[in-house]
């Protein structure tokens, strides 16, 4: 059976020492998040993860949600007690705005958060986090009396939320969808059509659902220019906020999927549902972007928090486990074996995904601290830098930490032999658990495509150059610090591949887009190696410092870093170079077969 | 529902033009293997492939196997008679001896045969594979008397086998197993024990079934040396061949696993059960290694037939699927979208498997004619040129085919966007079925050790440096073949690679064997992508010699060839230089930090 410890210790030490959250107080609800607040709150949250939430996850993979002859839906035993948990901790809502009901606290806290529940319990998290996607949009994008009827429930989480853009026939395509809406007198629509791959559609855990459904109104233009975002609630509530009738909208079944099981993916039937138009007509993908921009940045903390759990139940396994003697000699001579930590091949396993997870959640934090300047920074130049730096950043953080952090949680099975195979370890449910993560909010080919079709121009390529200059000022800052040069010796290196695979794209994807688009996952990935890279110097300056300062009782914490980091910079970032090449190779051989000799 | 075509084309193309089987004519049953023949059974083995076992695959992986009240186990529907039309198609003996039933015909048969087999449905085909590792190992070793008993209905599919090595506690250290085999007057042993993970370990699909067990003679030295085989008949064979009485061997459970449902992955449980001695006593792993050897490759195969089964089925829903258009404008105007296969990315990831399926099928069959001339050669210099060639190839073609074969069915899985997470495209099946390669028969950290650890190094280093002085040889005799040039260039400089990194080893792990230990999977793999490059480019010199010739009907299958060899050089064989880089990296950051810092 799996177990969790959340790394409270590891957040501290990039929101005191790496980050400076005391930095960020002239923003609304910094001030309030005192070093004292978030260590209790991390540990509040650590704890219910660790207690409640983990021991449910194998619970909710083998039990699965049931869809019941009338259409209702049944979570997992345990998952509405733990529901329960959550809402009456108020964990949903800690960083939504206080007029609504919500703490205020900082955004970033929720995603420290958020990493926790899905390392102990991912398809459980999901409920929560459809709910705030849902939050964010109304937020943003609805009406004053939209927010004051929806959100307050939202946010408490006796109403859950949703998004509904996929129909069978398009995903990716949104501009292919055919869900109709049609104007009725009272300013109302009737929503009709079928939407697929509906997390939390339809559950049992929450009193109401709110649907935010992406239709075309009758009417209006084919494509994308001509899709409008709906609020379409599961009951329609009564102006006091009771809830109503029983609206048009119905779980026509649960898909069938590899994993995350515990949650209830639903295909949702809109049979002339009454739904109301949030923000302007037509002006619906916009809107739905709201919610897209933070939920990409959540699967990317999936990924995290696949790759952190899984990594904690590899490194007990592997100093558990006897089998085999260290290719040095035996080290515990009066054992049957050694433990099969000692193995290099085993150790480098762990140290792969960890020199990942540490580096991962650094950039997570590091993005949300400029989620919050977005959000709550008074002046324009600092929101405008801020919202650069999320723009570039989100595909990247959606598409590298949800790729890594699959492929760390096959590292880790990998290490517990045949039994990471079976059931019982729990292993293989991480890696099918991490597995969606790459598809859902955009496949992790759109965010390559978004990074580098997209965002790396936009504005004249503004904000990969305040990024460029950032890391280059890092460099040159710490060009005399002895203790420094290991690290930044190989960053300065893969840097100097991702600037050149920019330029090549300049220089040759104007003339052949193809070229770009045969690219762009490589790009995508060495954009992530330099930005953990960079996260990985961070940390280690933070760290030297401590440690110059007399770090206490943290000393063998803060030495492991400096492992860390030393092995990322020479087992990970080496992959640069091979990643540019393959860029410098063009689309030639990409594109030269007819499609029909695939 | 996944479909499937077996690559009969592209083996005739191997074993015809590449390697051209005829010069094989020497040894016994190549001759009889005429073209006629063997495209007259490549093509039966296809349609039992993809009409009887392709549409199997789904059921069996939904059904699972079932262990009843009374230990007995029943496979999926439709199993059972599949397994009769394999016994009747003769299909398990192809290759084995004709003295026994077999038909006598090369290994590399089986192994395309197989792969066929692995494509279509690889949860059935481990019966018959499991078998066939039994008979080589009884073959190999058995008494006559053994031999006369067992392999006629064993080649006739009549009974199955098994191999029995994995105890709770020890897996890849077999030093530490428990079973005990207690001598009794008439020559035969009482074996008790419980041996984990049996694939095959009970089922309804043959009269019988031959346990191959490991166990300790009372008595015996404690450690590897201790430990002998027994063959352990489910039931007790009259000297007629009729069966006789049940022996003290059952199924205690089925392992509930990620996939491969469709086998019956068994807890044995021996309980004083009768067997008799394979081989000499105490030599028992030895004799082990016969099939291990056998079913490494055997294995590596199912790491290419999941790859190609995955790859067949992305490119025909790429060439289907509508979303979203070409980058460098609409290819087709008149439909809704274009394509997805119009897209670089989707391209890239196609190519990339399939650069890989084609070099790995090539290998495959190349190691497998090295091991006919092992087995059937009379010269001493040939066969041990080719024993020192499939002992240096085996965890190469193990470990790199089954990882790679995995990371392919993601990719292929990918493609398919939120439908390849449901259970009903199949492809989430082909990811978790292809997932146990990379354990089974060794999991590929200990392919890795293999290699580096015992046979680069294994007499003076003379396989490794024979293979080296092939691929010289090939550069050199074709360094003013201009069409070849592309393709040499890319390869020579991935093979330097290959010859820094061995001798690097060489200078640096017999004084630091952690060095050779933490560089050991990076290796594997570096190895891997010089050998399919090297595949490739003895492929494209075939098929530009053929397209020269005028190749009829087959130009735009050559001329694929041709793109996919380039699209190799140009985006798989760049990591090489990563993979050196990190082996030069050397031990240091990985066995730094102490256990309890993990």
């Amino acid at each position: 059976m799996p177990t969790y410890k959340a790394p409270v210790e590891d957040v501290l030490f990039l929101l005191n020492d790496v980050f400076h959250i005391e930095r960020y107080n002239n923003l609304p609800g910094f001030a309030e998040a005192s070093p004292d607040l978030v260590e209790a709150i991390l540990g509040e949250a650590a704890k219910f993860c660790e207690e409640v939430l983990s021991p449910l996850n194998r619970v909710g993979d083998a039990e699965g949600c049931t869809r019941h002859d009338d259409a209702s839906v049944t979570t997992p035993k345990g998952f509405k007690e733990a529901y329960r948990q959550l809402t009456d901790g108020g964990w949903i809502g800690i960083s939504a705005p206080v007029e609504f009901g919500g703490q205020g606290l900082p955004a970033v806290m929720t995603e420290i958060v958020n990493e926790f529940l899905c390392s102990a319990n991912m398809a459980f998290a999901m409920y929560s986090l459809l709910t705030q996607g849902a939050i964010s949009a109304l937020y943003v994008h609805g009406s004053p009396e939209q927010k004051a009827m929806y959100l307050p429930p939202m946010i408490a989480g006796k109403w859950t939320g949703t998004m509904n853009l996929t129909e069978a026939h398009c995903g990716t395509d949104l501009g292919q969808l055919r869900s109709k809406a049609v104007a009725q007198p009272d300013g109302s629509y009737r929503i009709t059509g079928t939407k697929i791959f509906i997390s939390a559609g339809e559950h049992d855990l929450a009193e109401n659902i709110v649907h935010l459904v992406l239709a075309r109104i009758e009417g209006a233009p084919a494509g994308v220019k001509g899709i409008s975002l709906f609020v379409v609630p599961k009951f329609l509530p009564n102006p006091d906020g009771t809830l109503g009738k029983r609206n048009g909208v119905s779980c026509g079944s649960i898909e069938e999927k590899m994993g995350i099981h515990g949650n209830s993916t639903c295909v949702m039937n809109y049979d002339g549902a009454i739904g109301w138009l949030v923000g302007e007509a037509n002006r619906g993908l916009n809107a739905m972007f709201t919610m897209m921009n933070g939920a990409r940045l959540g699967v990317g903390v999936q990924g995290l928090a696949q790759s952190e759990v899984a990594y904690q139940n590899a490194a007990a396994y592997a100093k558990e486990r006897l089998q085999g003697r260290s290719l040095s000699g035996a080290k515990f001579p009066d054992k049957a074996a050694d433990p099969i930590i000692v193995h290099p091949d085993v150790r480098r396993t762990l140290l792969s995904i960890r020199s990942f997870n540490e580096a991962a959640r650094a950039f997570v934090v590091c993005t949300a601290l400029q989620a919050d300047v977005v959000h709550r920074a008074e002046d324009d130049a600092a929101r405008r830098t801020a919202d650069d730096y999320m723009g570039l950043m989100t595909p990247v953080i959606k598409g590298v930490l949800t790729d890594t952090g699959f492929a760390n949680a096959v590292m880790a099975q990998q290490v517990f032999g045949g039994h990471g195979y079976t059931r019982e370890s729990g292993m293989e449910q991480f890696v099918r658990d991490a597995r969606i993560a790459m598809i859902y909010e955009g496949a992790n080919g759109i965010q390559a495509l978004d990074l580098v079709g997209r965002k790396l121009g936009k504005d004249g390529g503004r904000a990969v150059m305040a990024f460029f200059a950032e890391v280059k000022g890092f460099l040159d800052e710490h060009a005399e610090v002895q203790a420094l040069q290991p690290h930044l010796g190989p960053l300065g290196e893969s840097f100097g591949h991702l600037q050149q695979a920019t330029m090549w794209f300049m220089q040759n994807a104007l003339s052949n887009p193809d070229n770009a688009g045969a690219g762009a996952t490589d790009y995508m990935h060495l954009f992530g190696l330099v930005v953990l890279g960079y996260m990985w110097v961070r940390m280690v300056a933070a760290a030297q410092q401590k440690l110059a300062a007399g770090a206490d009782g943290a000393t063998q914490r803060l030495d492991a870093k400096l492992v860390a980091a030393r092995f990322y910079m020479d087992r990970m970032l080496p992959e640069t170079a091979a990643q540019l090449a393959r860029i410098q190779s063009g689309a030639a051989s990409t594109m030269a077969l007819p499609a029909e000799a695939f």
